[in-house]
């Protein structure tokens, strides 16, 4: 069965308790839930990790190298770690940068990505069904 | 029945034939064809619009005031059309930005996008599946 | 009797519906008939044209080149449009440019004009009061 | 009677005589006397002071904070008085920026107004007319 | 016979009456009348459009993708319209970007072009001859 | 008769073995040839002078002050030699700038001019072609 | 008895009044009692200064050459006032520049301090308390 | 008894002989013990954490949330991690960044801070001294 | 017999006293005795005044239009005064820029004058000596 | 024996796998071979350390202090990891700073190294033979 | 008897023919004779060079390394040439940046020397007079 | 046997001499004749130039086209000298920038290296050690 590694960063282990006009109020265990029946529906088997720690969100990308897929909310990361981006360009699995907000109307300098040009898409506002998108994205034919 | 707005800006005429190894052979007819097959499914109807003109683009955002929801690929327009931009910010309905190719891979203007900060939320870099998950999140409940 | 083209640009024919805390209540229709009225006391007649087309507003500037000034309120296409700022460079009638909101108190790059150093004056911030004023302006013998 | 303090900042003590290809030929003692006439036409009183000091145009910003409205030519503090800035956001009293010659088509400094996002309203460009005008403004119903 | 697509951007038609100064007293329906008579003699057939419009621009440009090349004064839009450098992108006709005047001594803002990057070769400077050697240039067998 | 100055700059000694895909494989001695053929048919005397020093280079200019033109390839000096400008301003023969490839499609840094502001005019992007093209500027009436 | 000044610039004269949600209640004489009282307390004497004027607050900081500490806060002025940057570096005693508000979360041009680089500390953000807190850190021993 | 948290970023392990004419030559322990001892005094019990780790200072500021307050010397971190600055934003407790040195009169970047606008104040510039007049900050009413 | 005003900006008059390794040990009284001196030599007679404050400095400069020249060190409101450069244009004498230090070897903000452009010349960097070369430079015949 | 530290950053365990068009076949345990075998030559021994954590490479570097020497391929982190550089600042032994491939003719961003100021060189571009090098260079009587 | 280089750099040679109207009439040759007469007068000796060649200009400034000092007008290079400015810094002599024109109510780029930090002091703006302003500096004794 | 090109540029005919406590007191001389007896050594030939003009640096570079390889000290040219790089771009051999001193310790613009991008490989901050480094480079099997 293919698999699919779910990556969270910083602060996402507080989802549902931060800040919940940005971020909503369901909590990271409840999205991966929905992602795990979601893939099953697919056919897919989801792999969750989570860290506030950029090295060790560097070696899980470098672990999922032979997924069938990637989806990152790197969080703050997102906007500098250039670390982060070289290990998804030296993997070949595709890497979908998900975002809960919309990071386009919020500081300026979350409009930065610096793992966007290495990532396969990017999929921003949604809430908590950026996940989701992002996987059916994964699992549909690459573009 | 809910309608659904899909208004695609300029050179997205061309799908299919320009520069294909950036933006696919699928052509926009196509998309559309199974934009509306998947709008049925979902019970709602797109209603489909391209032009090259900045100024007919504004005039569509402003008739789709109405509308559950608009799929918008403002093309070049993207980067620098602020007109377009008040148009959405004047509008009720939630518009998802979407881009076929990831934007953001491609040469530096094209990552500044001045509408994304009044955007619902973004969709890039899945070819043709950009639209169709763009579908999915506008039927989603809202975030 | 000297001629007045009172131009506005993209969107202001939403006026009255469009976010009314910036753009206060009041529809155009009824901003020009206002002004019909003043230009009426003051002996001028007044030309009305509004577009969401740069390049129809590129043409209505050229078409004013023999009245005796220019109101224009070139909406979001004064950020950009070198297109218009050129129009009217070429003309010899003075314009004058209006905006409803006071531009400097929002967005940083509404700060920013480029048709601005080829008017003749500029007015902002006043409401529908900004194009009564720049009536009068245009009435008053030139600075 | 409502009074409206006009404030006007460095050099303009030398209007009438100082580059009048810029300025015009007219005294600031003269577009008092018409702004004293005016004002009376419209039943407000206006108070006059000039300085070319930055502290006391704070403190004279200061005391017309219980006035209908303030005419202020800031002169060259315009472009750098953080100081004048917040003088203005402390009083209730709206400011009306105003300057003589088209701040715009001068030099790039000039383009910057560091008070204007805490103005009401700005007019520029119409000569000695801008006074004129500002007043009317303030004696109009607010926006 | 093989065509050459001649489009001309906004303000163009004003050519012969605006800024003598800058852009000569020739007017487009002149240039265009050497243009044709040089194509003749060099075996090619001139199609002139002219709009003021960006988006009747790109499809202009859309339109000529099957010429033996372009000759395109783009006026302001050289500045600023990814929409019309796209389209050039999208066709295998080359494009000669032409000025009239000398560009790059003029504003700050007019020595930017964003279609150049794309274009075959820009000629600028020679006043309308700068259209006649665009001719020659695209007659002469591609570098 | 009226001469012609044509000053080659940094590198284009090597025209024909550097770099042909941006080149070309044709060899300055060729250029040279071709426009002494076309000069003698539009009664017209070329000089050349190639060199590496933008010291000469400045010279040369210097020298060809009384000429009719002067047709100027200043490589890589194009892009900062602000002493290559003084002295084409200090002359009166009208000077041609002329680069082989479109520097505007190569590297950031090539497409400013520090010396394009006060040429009469730029023609780039055709190959040995540019050359031909920039005599024939120089021999037809001024612009 | 070992003095300590207390210079405070341009509106803060207006403390308790201005923008209490920035500013709060306290009025600046409240403040300055407080001080008075905890250095009798430390057995040190407060001097208090305010004014307006960017001269004078240079002048003040002169004449605290001989003073044990200044508590300065520069207000506006802090963001681009060279003058007071200059008289704090010319004199021994050590300043520290204060903040009622927390500077950096308000607008960019407030999170530059011109005079920081030449100050003893910065103490920012603690309301009122802000100038208890630079008192105890004139009494301690100097870092 | 309420407690505060003491939190220490990369390199302040050495202080004490890290660049001493910078850091001065107290160690952290020292500045801990002192800080326990004032904490006493105040009914207030410190809890102290030092790593040179991104991520665990991001766990270590979640892990505040519930303090009565956070003292943090983010160190070079102060200076890039919006990872640490989102976990700021996300926890009630106050936060005072503390710097040992005058942060202001060193290299360029060490005076750009990402952390400073999700604080509740700042202090730099006091040695060892600006720990204890944070927790005297804390351990006043909060403005 | 004509005069010149010699005009000294803020902390000037702390010469011999303030950072004597920047300013040197001489006053600002005895170079004024030794411009004195020489002026009597040269004809001319000095007219000497100093302050802190920027509007008294816009003043002098104001008072000074009808000398034969202006000898203006104009300290740190160099960098920023537009309102002293807006005085120097307004006059007809010639004013010449003064530094005692060479500004261009110090902090990157000194070495940019906004006043530079409006006088008549530079002397930066011979220490008081620098006076003495503006006072034989306004002696001399006016180039 | 004199001890040097060999530290890798992150990513750099991907070493022979990676990208290999830019960072060659070799793997990093091969590389620490070669550079063992050196050292032995040298009379000099290597302690190696890799590391995908900032915060564990400042550890290394803290721990590295009494070497004779570091050698450290900081990876990605050489771009911003100002702890790093900190770290590096703090200790005695010098470090060289080595890349693989030359980071100049890559992406914009890896042309800045925030470590390179202190570091005591600089080698890139070499391959795997950049370490050796290094190597060397520490063993070579220091500059 | 003490030697004065006095080297001018590239088009001076034109000087009286080139632009009179910002350089003067006067030829160099009468300049130079000038400056021989006063360094005469001065118990001085005056060597003179001029090159359009930035290497000869470093050339003679290393030459110049035993005089008295030297006057440096290096014309266009005083904005670029870094290795003259490495040069400069290399002797011991004092050298004083001429100008004839104030350089500063030119071109931007014309603002900006990177000569000046080491250079002894700056002269500019007083047309030929500013040779002879400079040798009377550096017959001064030394600021 | 295979010839490596070594060229110094600018000021480093001064090594030994100038500044040295940034480029050490050996002079150039000496470093050539250690670079001869290494190349003897690896069974190489060093052919050294030195010249203070950046056209004769072209010159060098081109005729080292068909060398093993070349070390090229450009001093302050590496900072701006676009003709060099293109110089470098055209020959075959690969070329290796050296600095003696750490250029990225000094000014901020002795950061940027023009020709790095175009280098095989860079050395600095090793004294004359580096040029050493760089024929060890050229010496081993390229990467």
């Amino acid at each position: 069965m293919r698999r699919i590694a779910v990556i969270n960063g910083p602060n996402l282990n507080l989802l549902g308790t931060r800040e919940p006009d940005k971020y909503g109020f369901e909590t990271l265990e409840s999205i991966n839930a929905r992602l795990a029946r979601l893939a099953a529906e697919l056919d897919l088997k989801c792999e969750f990790f989570q860290s506030n720690s950029e090295g060790e969100l560097v070696s899980a990308v470098q672990r999922a190298a032979e997924t069938a897929g990637v989806i990152l909310n790197a969080g703050a990361y997102t906007h500098y770690s250039i670390a982060i981006r070289d290990a998804i360009a030296a993997i070949r699995a595709p890497v979908v940068e998900v975002h809960i907000s919309n990071v386009h109307s919020r500081e300026e300098f979350r409009r930065v990505s610096v793992i966007a040009p290495v990532c396969a898409g990017i999929i921003a506002g949604f809430g908590s069904e950026s996940y989701i998108l992002a996987l059916r994205a994964l699992a549909a034919p690459r573009p």
